[in-house]
């Protein structure tokens, strides 16, 4: 693969297949079963699958590549880490938060199944990341004993220490004073906490310690960060085409986002910051971070 | 202790003094985190301490006595039973769910902090349960091989198979004809699995397996179901001060119940019958099961 070059036939060729491994494993993950109520199983899966360009499952599957885990294991975490985003999406959209009808040009859940069914899919598809993640039956013996530390890491980067917690700081900032700490508070956690779980948990479940577990939390929170600022830039000057709900709705809903804080210009420079900071961090690892380098450009370079 | 005397000074103090610790556990459990938002943490504070009975968490620590699993251990697992069972209250009192404005004479979560901070809330409790119960640095080194097993018991009893798959189907089940067998399902998942959970998880900790873990299998489903009932029968012809909200709300909304299904009088003598056979499913356990078995005799006796 050329190395840094996201727009390669070689890079997209690569990320399809991703998508794909990942969308077969969810499909596995998430079978129908007999005691299960056939309309929450039907909610769970129009959620999951419902377009989702799977970035937190194919980064656990680069560092996997990269620190060399089994693609095999790997997948169940990108999976667990792809219902968390998923739960985290369908509560996001609730009328009592960000009210949202639309994402990725598709109904949301709770317009097309109900609010109580939005919410209860939602508690089920967290509850499902940590079974799948907790089925100590379909690990390598050498990895038996970080399981429990790759569902507390799971745990404390979804929960209120983490994700839950930037959700609520966003939900709170709406029409306060702009401030750089704050929008950085609330990305790091509603964003920022996800994305480095899935860099550290494959890395966690292989028994990697500092500096590898390091460099990994650096390439996540950069990158994680940067993925987000694009999140507010696209909202705020995006093609709707490009992503599938109305563009201005942070504005309308007086979010803090970055654009808000230090201009549009001054973002992207930000973006690509911490894009570079992001692959440099990468530099103890190796060679096999091609892909996962890579990775990091790719998101920096969403349509803007 | 008296045995199976539930009216005993003896008993009531013993459980006085076990809701006493876990009431400590849980102050230690949520300790207040600087980078966590202070709203959050009053939302979540205020469901877990709003007087609960820590049913499902003294459950817990019973079994543990009667297993010998110390109770500085058992405590952990009580703690994260009560939190799941907490969020799950939270989500259900939601105005898309069965909206209600009191629980045990206080005014619900959404009600205080809004349907957002009580959504976001739900979901940071059912978090912490996972990250609590993975927290392997304080287990014993004997009892590490089981923690993924403890988790992916609490994942599977509180998920889609579970208790979420329960409460879809009672609120699927509004004014649809009623139906011994629906009615059955619907507690089993509702309240029955975190039943199930509360008196397994100290079990499969210890590395118990069978018979002593069918034992207690047989215990958690007989008295989780008698104990449904009886909630079913209180919200019909219950006290509103002692159940701390309106009675008849079940049958407004058209629920299926128990006394729907079979009466107020075949309801009362099947949660007789199924506390004896909960009681008799300890005889292979020994000695130690004085406490549990009382406890079944506490909860099927509650005022009616």
């Amino acid at each position: 693969m050329s190395l840094l070059d996201f727009k390669s036939n070689q890079f997209q060729k690569k990320l399809k297949s991703k998508q794909q491994l990942v969308d077969k494993a969810l499909h596995f993950f998430l079978k129908k079963q007999d005691y299960v109520p056939v309309k929450l199983h039907r909610s769970m899966e129009y959620s999951i699958f419902s377009g989702g360009k799977r970035l937190r499952p194919i980064l656990c599957l680069a560092v996997a590549e990269t620190i060399q885990l089994q693609e095999s294991i790997a997948l169940r975490l990108a999976c667990a880490l792809e219902l968390i985003h998923t739960y985290s999406l369908i509560h996001d959209d609730l009328p009592a938060l960000d009210d949202d009808d639309f994402r990725r040009g598709r109904r949301t859940n709770h317009v097309v199944f109900g609010e109580a069914l939005a919410i209860l899919s939602g508690d089920a598809l967290l509850t499902l990341a940590f079974q799948i993640l907790a089925d100590y039956k379909h690990y390598p013996s050498a990895y038996q004993k970080n399981i429990p530390a790759i569902l507390y890491e799971l745990a404390k980067q979804a929960g209120y220490t983490g994700m839950v917690g930037g959700q609520v700081e966003d939900i709170l900032s709406e029409h306060v004073k702009p401030s750089f700490q704050k929008v950085i508070n609330i990305h790091r956690g509603k964003t920022g906490a996800l994305f480095l779980a899935s860099v550290r948990i494959p890395a966690i479940l292989k028994g990697k310690t500092s500096p590898i577990l390091k460099s990994l939390t650096l390439f996540g929170e950069k990158s994680g960060l940067a993925f987000q600022i694009i999140d507010d830039i696209l909202n705020e000057v995006g093609n709707v085409k490009i992503i599938g709900k109305k563009t201005g709705s942070d504005l309308k809903k007086g979010k803090l986002t970055f654009p808000k804080v230090i201009g549009i210009e001054r973002s992207r420079e930000k973006v690509k910051q911490l894009t570079q900071e992001a692959i440099q961090a990468l530099e103890p690892l190796g060679e096999k971070t091609a892909f996962l380098k890579t990775l990091a450009l790719y998101m920096a370079n969403r349509s803007f």
